[in-house]
């Protein structure tokens, strides 16, 4: 089997949305992207870091789907990364009501030895110093490095992310973070301006509208599937990276023709993530449901004109 | 040949864009939807009014299109129609800066003889009254009515819109406005809704995201195409319900499988339509390119993931 290596926060979430609000919840790019790449047939690890107020529950979550979790630092007398947020009526926005870094502040890194030699680096969003110490510590150079990040890492620490950038395949970003990036509002332009700071694919997701993927002069597109109610949009790019990463680290085909599946079983497991509460859904989705959201993500989007 | 009757205003427009600005040019659904529905084989004609200030030019511009404008009144002594605007920066919104409605104030539309037994009838955005008018003179039941309408309309004589509605078997409509009309804010609910205000089949435009096509349970999306540079989005809603209706006419296939060829032309034509200042690149539009466009919508979205 294939091995796919995973750096993200793992995190307690609070959430409020229109159909509710949650205590303190498994969160955490991380835990998403480990939950939605354990649909696919590989081994797979995460590197994170959490205070011992971290539940025995969650870890015992992970570790049912075959994540190995000896990468996963626990902090005595430490307290887990904290995240709060409130989403508006139409979930496309949200404040965030608390962050607190807790000890993902000074998180060093530390690959399992038996990762450093990974088929494919998932570099969830994260301090892009973290992210270099991931590849850093390769000891084999991996098939295909896919990185998130986010606007906030381009305000803060930009020479460092596009330190990192240089070194991946694979961007997944927002299109407003293209935008900001790139300086460019067209998204045709903007993926053209980041793939010249680094990587060969971009991957630009937006949300509710899917997500496109560029490569050289090739575009393709793949929808979100219309739903009747959006629960809980948090996780949703999370899950998306996962189901990309999982995808190709399982297939091994690191091909434009591929990876257009790839953004189709990301979008797949986005909009199931989305149904329920942070990781909820997640946990209680099984695979055939996968394979039959598929089906409707063809309908959604093949035609037949003859030319 | 198929007969298709169009209704909707014919218009000076004087635009302004980041790119540039305009004088008083060729506007209106009408032009639009009939140049666009030019590429396709039938036979078309426009219902509509203009004053005497209306050039020949414009009028030579569209029987050149093989258009009948035997129903496009000249009132003498009358203005036409004007519509001034002004696009933001990222072309998504538009300040409206002047709407003289002039000789279209009184318009009574008066269908031709010879397209009273139209098979298909595209009512462009106009007051709903003007709509039900003309589907009032139709003298054999049409194979399609297709209505576009807007906001403006559900303000101020919503009655008199939903009247029309349920005399209709498509409406076109953005993503705004369908979450006005249904108040509701999920675009599947939305359809829903409208679907049981008389259209069988909804059409919500999203601009740059592209188009859903909703028919009972089914669910259809067709994609915009990833432009480098988008000009000027005026009339992209018309010129995309021309080239749906269009394809409709042509092909005298109203299933739903094949209207998910009909909003791929609309979106494939109105990819074109952005390119240039106004009807401008609809004019110099030819039939080789169209097709070879579609292909690129093809590659666009098609993938090969075997269930």
């Amino acid at each position: 089997m294939n091995k796919l290596l995973i750096v993200g926060s793992v995190a307690f979430d609070a959430i409020e949305t229109p159909f509710g609000k949650t205590d303190k919840i498994l969160g955490g790019a991380a835990p998403y992207i480990g939950l939605s790449a354990s649909f696919f047939n590989l081994q797979s690890a995460i590197v994170s870091v959490v205070g011992d107020d971290f539940p025995q529950e969650y870890l015992d979550l992970l570790t049912a789907r075959n994540i190995d979790i000896s990468g996963l630092e626990v902090v005595k007398g430490g307290k887990t990364f904290f995240w709060s947020g409130l989403y508006h009526n139409d979930l496309n926005s949200r404040d965030t009501l608390a962050t607190e870094l807790n000890v993902l502040g000074d998180f060093q890194p530390k690959v399992p030895q038996n990762f450093k030699n990974a088929d494919v680096v998932m570099l969830g969003n994260l301090h892009p110093l973290v992210q270099s110490s991931v590849l850093d510590q390769m000891e084999s150079k991996p098939k295909l490095v896919v990185l998130d990040t986010m606007n906030f890492w381009m305000d803060c620490a930009l020479p460092e992310l596009l330190d990192v950038m240089k070194r991946i395949d694979v961007i997944t970003i927002n299109d407003e973070e293209a935008r900001q990036l790139s300086g460019e509002y067209s998204l045709v332009k903007a993926a053209a301006k980041i793939r010249k700071m680094g990587p060969e694919y971009v991957v630009i997701k937006k949300g509710e509208h899917g997500a496109l993927l560029f490569h050289k002069k090739e575009v393709f597109f793949a929808p979100a599937l219309p739903l009747e109610e959006v629960f809980d949009p948090t996780g949703a790019g999370d899950t998306f990276a996962g189901g990309f990463a999982g995808f190709i680290t399982q297939s091994e085909n690191i091909s434009f023709e591929n990876m257009k599946n790839a953004v189709i079983y990301g979008s797949n497991l986005a909009s199931f993530s989305v149904e329920k509460f942070g990781t909820e859904r997640m946990v209680d989705l099984d695979k055939e449901e996968v394979v039959s959201r598929l089906q409707q993500f063809k309908s959604l989007t093949q035609f037949d004109i003859e030319l």
